[in-house]
């Protein structure tokens, strides 16, 4: 599972970053739940983050706005992600986290820390291939304004 | 060993970042090494480093002493690990380079590249586990100031 | 192949960061090609790129200029390197892409984000080990200055 988990994580980075954003709801089950939150709200166990989503269908709307409201093309971001460690696995539901960092270039050419954190992630097979059952993006800063404008 | 290592390397970082730092000995055998130094004073050969330990019981009493210091708690921590390049393996040890940075959170939420460099390991296998038996922790930079607080 | 990728990756950006830039050319093809553009350009189809080379003796020149101008030793470079995607397999050439992220470490100690992208490679076997016959180092930004000094 570890090499399909790595080519999983390198893909759903890569539909970000080369502003794919349509590609990424399906990265999702159909109930799929993608929640990004601080470590702080993290760790005393607070349910509200900073975004929620309990749907593939939720996560397209998203998309959507984003491509209308058209922020995100001032900026690109770049993914790196570390190797995934398999907390659990009964076999149908694996827990697993995994360490990003996410840099922003700015149109000025700059390069910023954007973001890190670790995904906390409930991975399933659907169809022959791995999908998220959830994912919280628990981000390290507790700085959330720009954090609303991208998929992490 | 290659997936072994990756493992490892993961596990090594999350116990840091998480705060977890009275696991962190347990990643070296009993009289393991653990050195900090820089890329300029490895290269002239020079043998005393920034931070060094030769037993895990010392390692213990460095996490001890950052608790009561209570320095690390103001910031965060994370970790990025590249992939081990395995340069020698006899059997009983094998010697492991691995690229890392990591960031650091500070209080006000700005996120700074901390340090890069090198792990430089002697990896054993230990009761079906990898343990240390030294790692050399070669810093980038040659800035030394707050690289005591922590372990990389 | 995934794994002989990863290790390929890990000793290509070591060759670098460890200042062994003799070695960098042999990790190429005779006919290799090295070009290194933005992601602006590359979106535009442009063809020429920031730097452009098609043989590993132009490689082998191009080190060369580096230790003669004596440019690059003022600084250090780490790169952290992701995990390879492979797109495409016809058994003889393998089109794989890879996320990267290069550190600048300056004299003064500071550590910059130099530069990130991805590499876009072509990627053949060549008496049992793998080579590269095109890599195409797309950076995010279109900032060029100091793109000039290093292999990426």
């Amino acid at each position: 599972m570890q090499n399909q988990l790595v080519q999983f994580n390198a893909e759903y980075a890569a539909a970000i970053d080369e502003d794919r954003l349509e590609d990424w709801p399906a990265f999702f089950t159909e109930q799929g739940c993608y929640r990004v939150t601080t470590k702080a709200n993290h760790a005393r166990g607070l349910p509200a983050g900073l975004i929620f989503a309990d749907s593939r269908a939720m996560l397209a709307d998203r998309v959507l706005s984003l491509r209308q409201a058209n922020v995100y093309e001032a900026q690109a971001y770049r993914h790196v992600v570390g190797l995934p460690r398999v907390l659990a696995n009964d076999g149908d539901v694996a827990r697993v986290s995994t360490s990003f960092v996410v840099f922003r270039i700015n149109r000025d050419g700059t390069t910023d820390t954007f973001a890190t954190g670790q995904y906390l992630d409930e991975v399933v097979q659907e169809s022959s291939q791995l999908r998220l059952r959830r994912r919280d993006v628990i981000c390290d800063s507790s700085r959330i304004d720009t954090l609303l404008a991208i998929p992490l």
